[in-house]
């Protein structure tokens, strides 16, 4: 699906274009950006974009398939960006990552997408209310545009964050149970969350650092501002992940630590059980046994007073042990 | 609230200003330098303030919410620093930190922040204490506000030293007990303590290195010694930051270790219990079988020859188990 | 077996060499390339090759041997290159290694290499298949040469990434069993494969890296971005290694928690039956005792409610520990 | 304490000087040197120092503390060097480090120190034994002083380092024995002192490199080699230091896996153990039953041959179980 | 023991020099190299030499020293150069590690070295056969000399390499036992011996980089692909050292799982066996008891039935527990 959005910088107006026969008039006019969308484009309107803005072929391939890496690569006559929207499946428990492909230039942006996005409604919202910054150039648009997405980001890391604190947390409250299991494979995708993330995030760092160092003909310089504040919030996202991740390791120590010392507990607990036990069992045998001799057995009271040491010996072992808090 | 202070270079005098339009007034003069402190600040003050001061957006954005990352970001007009006050909460054993932002120019210090901080009242006493400073220009201020923010670090890293060495003194002086479960969660937390201290101070130590090095047109050259004394204090903060980080996580693994070796423990008292009670029980039940010939049975003191029998292979099995170390 | 190829850049054709003689001829030749393919060659034939195009004899004795690594070097008069082919034997488990060596210049490609490349066939069809490309000079059918060879490498990555998320899996959906053993052991080789493979994919990083950046007088300009892109792809295999092998201990740990996690339960049961079954023995014992006077013993239906008794406890304390989820 | 010696470069003569107001005279000429050393200073006595030499406050308020860092820094009329010595409390095997801070110039040197250093005498010694080497100025000076501490490391290091290896050759040799919680908490406090050396070592390999590479014009050009060689014995340090902090952790998780493999066998005997003895404790218990019908109690010998029986099936099992080595 | 040889570029021929005195005459023909060998040399004779040669005292007292650490260093006169040769003693399982310095220039070589070194033989064959280098300086003399020793590093490398292999390959086949405490110390071996070769390894590398890549008066420029090739064995030496270290630690963790295991194995086992013999125990405990009203005892076949009974809750509780597994 091709959507094309024509900015008029002198009227500040922005028209919606129907025909995309206009598209070759309208992208050399230095009066105007233009922005073509595809989303999830065949090949033919790949090749017709490509052929009409003289897109170079290895980049167009490049944005035909998903699974890139974030990367900015200069061609001669635009950039080509690969960038990354993030989303937290609730349900499933997974990050939907999507990639989006801009090239760019002076005069139009072309995105292209194999999923629906939904950020790209609100950018065209930011566009459309601030229409005074389209004299400030193409450099702008990129920023509301990438500020948009990136901003997209916290909320899924501090969703990462709180399912992290929370096992952590969990930790600390509960006692005893067999969560060791289940904590550890929670810590372990939540490792992989991170480790996921941070995949996308420190590659995309590197390229606002392109966009902010680089002497950029596209971009007016007062534009490197922005783009430092996007950097910005990207070394504050890659920091957190970075962090995170390194706690969960730790934590993932204590949790083993802790099952240890559930078994510990565990055993504590077989081992006073079995010694009580086995010395009740032990005086119950001895009077059991069958010698003719065995003047005990012959006291009128001979068997309660055995069921009374049994007693006896069973709350001292008890008691014993649970001061050495085996019990 | 606005608090406004003018310090004049010349009298070497400090005066609160209460008129707040006066500010345009003094903000030019090259004889005085104006602080301004905003502490919660309304959008509205915060806009005016940046539009006095023709401060840029982005920097006044940020600085309108908590969540930055320390950073020092150059202005055509200004430097904008981003730093962060520690505070331990000993009640709830947390990390409060606290930011403060700072607008700067030969001029104006222009200050941000959300929750009251204390170190401020102390800086001030620091300047007023030292009026013949002023002469040195903005430069000596700014050292002044970093050096008595660094210095309320040391305490703090103190006193989470002082928690690491603790646990680890009682992972050499207790036996036996539980208490691996509660000294792996201390020490996760512990580790999550310095890991948050980290993450502010080496890219504090980054902004103290910007102002050492750049050739600064702010600040007089005689000041670089002071901006590095500082540089230096944190750079000693971040190498026990990482040496207790790296010192815990062998911490963590001894407290593995120690919890294991309980078990081993246990088990061993658990097998030589064992072991002991079953002999016992096993001649008790030997001499509670029925057979009609079981010459011993008869005898008249057999009952007695097996307990003491019992009791001498109690004490051999214990006295040998004792020697292995197993009771 | 040496087998030679003469690409005339005019007629855009592709001719078989039979006559080795005619090699001289060719090499000099400023409107041809020629590719000698060198399979598993005796000393003889690599010296006259070496001869014939005055390779140096430190990359002929390299190109002589296999456990090279990847590496690109700069000679007088040619390029030498090491570079590797990879594949999955999924029978044995094992990374299949394969190098192959290349020696480059303006007007000839050879090759040499111990086993048979698959690739090579693949590598020849694509150049016949764009011989106009010819016109771009020796750069890029290099590039058609080291792109195939590394699309090789995805589907190999991809195999071993399913197995890891295949045993991943196997950690959150198996319940019990004794499978923590194979699953180390998996892991371990799996772990080893990652290993062996980035140690061939960060070197030829490199060499891409060598082959996009240096003024280059074999390659024409154009061709830097068509080695942008290899050098992209390895980027992208090198992240997905590292990526994994990240996880792969983290996945090591969490096996060991639930190794770990196994041994409570199975102690937890075994402490829950040894309980019960000693108490009913117990009991039992108690009245297997001798005593004369055992009032219960002569109850017409003691018995009876002695093992009523016995069912009672056991039924109690096995829902006692199934709360505990002891059993 | 202050102690002053005057050097006189002519005469090759070393004078202690006893009246400090003769400092002032001396501290300039050309044909002299000087080194002051100041022990535990008063704060007075401090102050006058800094202001006969003109020392720069910051450098002096760090002088006059403890706990800094190694370091080199530059001042307009000296250099100041924080420094220090080590030493190993064998009795409370505990690292001593001492701090010694340089202010050094072409005609003097400042020592201060809050501690007795006892490397200071023998400094002295190799001074006075060396007079010729004067005329190479006070770079050689500051060579003799920095070597001799750094000398001092290697006993200190090599004691680690046996006590390591002692731990080690531990592991291997004894057998059985709860000698893990002891070894885990010796290395952790070896792993602890060897991180402490190493926060030392590393930053003083810093300020070699800055006394062998700057120009300096304090030292003679010859003397770099002389630095180069201290530089390369601290290189030599921080290697072995790394090393050791490397195979510490590594000794831990071998620790672990000995731990863990000893419960192993405690369990093994503990199970094999058990199992005979219940087997022939059910031996007993099914000939103390009491049915009517038991053809075995009436035989003659059944009393024997199921004693017999017990021991001959005791026998058997242990041979079972020694063969698979679980007693 | 000193042995000096001269080597005439003209004659290309290798004299032996029985007189040291003839030293002097020697070593500043430009149409000769000196090679003088220093085997465990004695002050004097030390000092002979660096009189002769006019060498740096540091760089002698550097050689009179075992212990130092692989480096280059350059002196007015001549370089200085320390490297290593490596031997395994099979026997003993223990790296032996062979010091050997070089000071060398454009017309001498010495080397100094304290134990025997068997490559010493080598080099000067290679040298002798290959006697038409000579024309190339001392360039390509020090090339056989530094290629022969690292030659003699792969088989040692391969050997740990192949120990490695061995003890992982122990880890799949072998079932039981408790190899895991000698796994452990095996691989905490080999560990520390890969350790002590990457501390050789990587220094050295540093040392050929030095060689390759400085403008070297003494070397001629064809020299350095020379220079280059070794560099390229030894990072492939570091390569695989680096890959085999990371590997171990995988492994060890890999057998504390497999320990772990081992453990779940025993304690299953043991669960089994207890919980059969316990309930077959109490069966005969309970027709043990002494109850006057025990209808089954009365039985014709009471005993035959409950012995049949335990058999058959023996049989069907194997068969359950075989099916878990756990026997």
């Amino acid at each position: 699906m091709i959507k094309s959005t024509y900015c008029d910088k002198k009227q500040q107006e922005f028209h919606s274009i129907t025909d995309l026969n206009q598209l070759s008039e309208y992208k050399d006019d230095p009066n105007a950006f233009l922005w073509v969308d595809l989303h999830d484009p065949s090949k033919e309107e790949l090749a017709k974009i490509g052929e009409e803005f003289t897109l170079h072929p290895l980049a167009l391939e490049d944005a035909s398939h998903e699974h890139q890496r974030p990367k900015i690569e200069e061609y001669d006559n635009f950039y080509f960006v690969v960038f990354y929207t993030v989303k937290l499946n609730t349900e499933k428990g997974v990050l939907e990552v999507r990639e989006i492909d801009l090239f760019l230039n002076k005069n139009y942006l072309i995105t292209v997408h194999e999923h629906p996005i939904d950020e790209l409604k609100e950018i065209e919202t930011r566009w459309t209310r601030n229409v005074q910054q389209l004299n400030w150039g193409m450099g702008i648009l990129l920023y509301s545009f990438l500020d948009t997405i990136v901003d997209g980001y916290f909320p899924v890391v501090d969703a990462l964050v709180d399912q992290t604190e929370d096992i952590e947390d969990g930790l600390y409250t509960r006692k005893g149970g067999l969560h060791e299991h289940d904590t550890a494979l929670k810590l372990l995708s939540l490792r992989k969350q991170f480790l996921a993330l941070r995949r996308i995030v420190t590659p995309q760092r590197d390229i606002l650092n392109v966009l902010t160092n680089r002497d950029n003909p596209i971009f007016d310089e007062q534009i490197n501002v922005y783009f430092r504040d996007i950097y910005d919030h990207i070394s504050r996202l890659a920091d957190t992940v970075d962090l995170y991740r390194d706690q969960l390791s730790s934590t993932m120590d204590a949790n083993l630590t802790v099952a240890s010392n559930e078994l510990n507990k565990v055993m504590r607990t077989m081992t006073a059980a079995s010694i009580i036990l086995m010395v009740d069992s032990l005086i119950a045998g001895v009077y059991g046994m069958n010698f003719v001799n065995m003047p005990e057995l012959k006291w009128e009271y001979g068997y309660f007073i055995v069921i009374a040491l049994m007693l006896l010996l069973t709350l001292i072992m008890s008691l014993f042990f649970r001061k050495l808090r085996w019990i």
